[in-house]
C-alpha cells in the first residue's frame, strides 16, 4: 500500500492530481475522486479538517477543538490513491503547473489542480485591528475567543475600579451575520448562568453583550421576517443588537461607532472575510475579497486544468437573478464534488458541466434552545428549529467519535447550565505555522 | 453571597488565609478548610485544576485537555469562604505577612500562608535542553509533547532521505520514573495501530521508541520484581529499554550518551523535577531541587503561619528509615490536608500536629492493558493491575463531565485503537503568562 512515488520528486507516469485544503470543498472534492486512477494529494497547513459551523462553541467553551475537529489522514485513511501532506501553499504557478509550498521549498507539479483554501476572517483597511478584536476562521481563533471571554471574568473579578470591572464584563461583537449572531447568543446564558456561582465581587448576571451591525438589519442572508424573530430573541436572551451601527475605531479598552464610546475590553470580529491570498497568485480576475472570478463550470479562465471551490470562489448567478453562491458549508461541499466531476471528466475527454448552487436552507442557533430555519418554501423559528440545528450538525460531524462526544456535552450544557470546557490557555497560532523549536 | 471588601485592598477584619497553587496540594488544603471562619484566597497561574497524572495521556493524543482539567472557582463555587486569584506569584515576604503577585504588582497580605506551588520539570545545568526535549508538568507541556509527536510522523511521510525518515521516527524519553515510563508505554501502540493506515510513504510500525534511565534501573520508586516486570512488559510491546545510560547531549537531531549517538527528531524529558521557585524567596533552608526543608508539622523555620504542601515541600522521614515524602499526588493531598488543619489549630491557640504520610500504594501504567501496583502488602502487575488503574483515575478525577468523557474516550480507545485527539495546534504557553494582546 506503500506508493514508491516520492512526494514532489522522481518520474511521474500517473496523472497527478491536487487539492489545496482540507475543509468542505477539499474533502468532498478528495471523496469524490476516490475511485480515480490517479495520484491524489491534498494539502492542509493544519493536519485536521475542522467542522467550522460549530467553532463558535468552541470560542464559548462548549465544546473542546478535538470535538469538532478529524484528522485529514484519517478521514482518507482507505483512500489508497491519495496522500496527505502537511503544509502551506505559498503559490500555484498555473504555467508550470506547479503549486510551491513553503515548507523546504517543494514544488508539487499536478495536472489538475483544485483549489479550495478557503477564507480568514479580514478588517478591510483596518488590520490594526485584529488584536483588539479576534476573528473566528481557525480552530486557534475558537481558543483564543474562549481565552479572552472567561480572561475578561477573571480580570472583572480583581478589577479595583466600578468602571474597570464594567467593562470587563462588557463585551461586544462586530458583525450581524450567522457568527455574530450564534457568538452573541451564547454568551449572556454562560455569563448568567454557568459563571455567577463562581465568582466573589461581581455579579456576572451584569454582563452587557452587544451585537454591532452596520446594515439595516442582522442575518441579510435570511428573511425579514427570521431575522426580526432572530432580533427579538437575542433581545429576550440579553444581547442588545444595534443596527447600523458602522464600528469606526476599536481601542484597547473601548469600541466607537462614530462619536459615542463604549466602553469595553474584550470585542469579537465578525464582520467579513477574505479568501485566501492564494487566489491572488493565479494571475486571474478576483474580486474585493480576493476570491477568484470562476468559469460555469468551476475553471479559471484559460486554465481548465484549475478548478476552485468553497469559499474562495465568486460563482456569480446573475442570469438566475440572484446574488453569487454564499460562503457557507452545503456550498463549498457541493462546488468541491463538481470540481472533481469535472477533473474526471476532463480525464476521459468529456465536456465538463457547469455548477448549479441547490440552496437546501439556512439554519442559525440563537442561544439555548432557539433557532430559525430558512429551507425556502418553510420557514421556521423556536425549539423546533433549534432541535433541527441540533440534529442537522451531529449528522455531518464526522466520526462516530465526534459525534458522541458532541451529544454528550450538549446534553451536559443543557441540562446543568455548565460550560465543560473553561480551561483558559495561552494565546495559539496556527499549527504547522509555528516552527519547532529548534527551527529545521 | 458577594463580599465588599476588595483582594488585596481595604479593611481587612477577618483573618486572612492564603493559599498559592491549586494543585492537589492547594485545592484540598483550601476544601479542608471550608467551614473556617476566615477569608480564604487562592491563588493559581492557571484557571483549572489539572489532574497531573492523567497528563501523559494528553501528550499521546488520548484525552483532551479539557477531560483533565476543571476550573478551580467552579470546584470551589460552593464554598463562599474562599476566593480565586488567578495569577502568578512573584515573591513572599515572610516578615511582612505579604504575598507579591506579578499582576499590577498587587500585595495580598495574610495571617497564614499555605504555599503549594508545585515543581517543573527541571533540567540541572542543562537548560539549553529545554526547546529541544521538552518535560511534561503544565497542560502546554501536554499539548506541545503531542504536537511534536504528530508532527514527525508528518515530517516522515515528507522525508526525502531514508535517514531523515528514521530519524524522525525515533523518539527517545529521557527518564525511567513512572511518567517516562507511561509516556513511552503508550506511544508504540498509536504508531503500530491508530496511525499506520493513514501514511502512504512510511510504516509507521517501524517506529523506535527508546527509554533512556541514567541509572541501574527503572521506576527506582518501585520493587525490584515489579521494575523489572515493567521492563520486559515495555519490550514486549516494543519499547527499547536502556539503563545506566545518561545522557551528555542533545542536539537537534541527535541524542548523545557519551560517544554514542542516537539520531531523532523527537526527544522528551521527564528526567527530573525542580520545586517553584517561590520557595527560594521564603528565606529558609532548600534542597538541591528548591524544596523547602519544612518542620515536622509543615511549617518553614522561625515561621508556624506559613506552611508547604505537595512536590514543593522536603519532608524527610529519616527516623522511621525512610527517603523523603515522595512527590506524588496522595502525599500532596496529605500534606494540604495537614497543612490546613494545622492552621486550624493555630486558629484555636492548639498545638500544630506532626505530618505522618501514609503511602496507600504505587501505580503505573504501561502501554495498553498492563500496568504494575505496589500496594505495600500486595504487589501485582498485568491486566488486572490495569483495571485497577483505570478505575482509582477514574474515581479521583473530578467532576461527572469529566469522568464520563474520559471513560467514553478509554473505551473509544480501547475498542478502535484510534486516538481521538489528533489535532496538531501551535505551540502553546502558559496561559495567564501570554499577555493579551495588547497588554493591559
Amino acid at each position: 500500500m506503500h506508493r514508491t512515488v516520492g512526494i514532489g520528486g522522481a518520474t511521474l507516469k500517473r496523472r497527478q492530481i491536487v487539492i489545496i485544503g482540507g475543509g468542505f470543498g477539499g474533502l468532498t472534492a478528495a471523496q469524490t475522486l476516490r475511485n480515480v486512477d490517479a495520484d491524489i494529494t491534498l494539502i492542509d497547513r493544519t493536519n485536521y479538517h475542522l467542522f467550522q459551523p460549530l467553532l463558535y462553541q468552541v470560542a464559548t467553551a462548549s465544546l473542546a477543538p478535538s470535538d469538532i475537529t478529524a484528522p485529514i489522514r484519517w478521514i482518507l485513511r482507505r483512500q489508497l490513491n491519495t496522500t496527505v501532506f502537511l503544509g502551506e501553499v505559498r503559490s500555484v504557478d498555473v504555467a508550470r503547473k506547479i503549486v510551491r509550498m513553503d515548507y523546504e521549498n517543494r514544488e508539487i507539479p499536478y495536472d489538475f489542480l483544485i483549489i479550495a483554501a478557503g477564507s480568514r476572517h479580514a478588517y478591510f483597511g483596518h488590520d490594526q485591528w485584529e488584536p483588539l478584536a479576534p476573528g473566528l476562521k481557525a480552530i486557534e481563533d475558537g481558543s483564543e475567543i474562549r481565552r479572552r471571554f472567561l480572561l475578561a471574568f477573571e480580570r472583572a473579578e480583581k478589577s479595583t475600579t466600578e468602571a474597570e470591572r464594567d467593562a470587563y464584563l462588557t463585551f461586544v461583537i462586530v458583525g450581524g451575520g450567522p457568527t455574530g449572531v450564534e457568538l452573541s447568543g451564547a454568551l449572556p446564558t454562560i455569563a448568567r448562568k454557568a459563571l455567577y456561582p463562581d465568582f466573589r465581587h461581581i455579579d456576572t448576571r451584569t454582563t452587557r453583550v452587544i451585537l454591532l451591525e452596520g446594515g439595516p438589519r442582522i442575518l441579510p442572508s435570511f428573511p425579514e421576517s427570521l431575522a426580526s424573530k432572530a432580533c427579538r430573541d437575542l433581545g429576550e436572551i440579553g444581547v442588545e443588537v444595534r443596527t447600523s451601527s458602522v464600528v469606526t475605531r476599536i481601542e484597547r479598552d473601548a469600541v466607537y461607532i462614530g462619536d459615542e464610546r463604549i466602553s469595553t475590553r474584550t470585542v469579537f470580529w465578525a464582520a467579513g472575510n477574505a479568501a485566501s491570498p492564494i487566489g491572488a497568485t493565479l494571475g486571474v480576475p478576483t474580486d474585493r475579497v480576493g476570491r477568484v472570478r470562476v468559469e460555469p463550470d468551476l475553471s479559471i479562465p484559460g486554465h481548465p486544468e484549475v478548478l476552485v471551490a468553497g469559499d474562495m470562489a465568486l460563482v456569480e448567478r446573475k442570469a438566475e437573478g440572484k446574488p453569487p453562491v454564499p460562503g457557507v458549508a452545503p456550498a463549498a461541499n457541493q462546488e468541491g464534488r463538481t470540481a472533481a466531476r469535472n477533473v474526471m471528466r476532463l480525464m476521459r475527454g468529456q465536456p465538463t458541466e457547469t455548477f448549479r448552487y441547490r440552496n437546501k436552507g439556512d439554519l442559525a442557533a440563537i442561544g439555548r434552545s432557539r433557532a430559525i430555519a430558512d429551507l425556502g418554501k418553510v420557514r421556521f423559528s423556536g425549539r423546533l428549529a433549534w432541535f433541527f440545528w441540533l440534529t442537522l450538525h451531529i449528522m455531518y460531524l464526522v466520526g462516530f467519535r465526534n459525534r458522541l462526544s458532541v451529544l454528550l456535552q450538549w446534553m451536559y450544557a443543557y441540562f446543568t447550565y455548565q460550560r465543560g470546557v473553561r480551561l483558559i490557555t495561552a494565546a495559539e497560532r496556527r499549527g504547522e505555522l509555528v516552527p519547532q523549536p529548534p527551527p529545521d
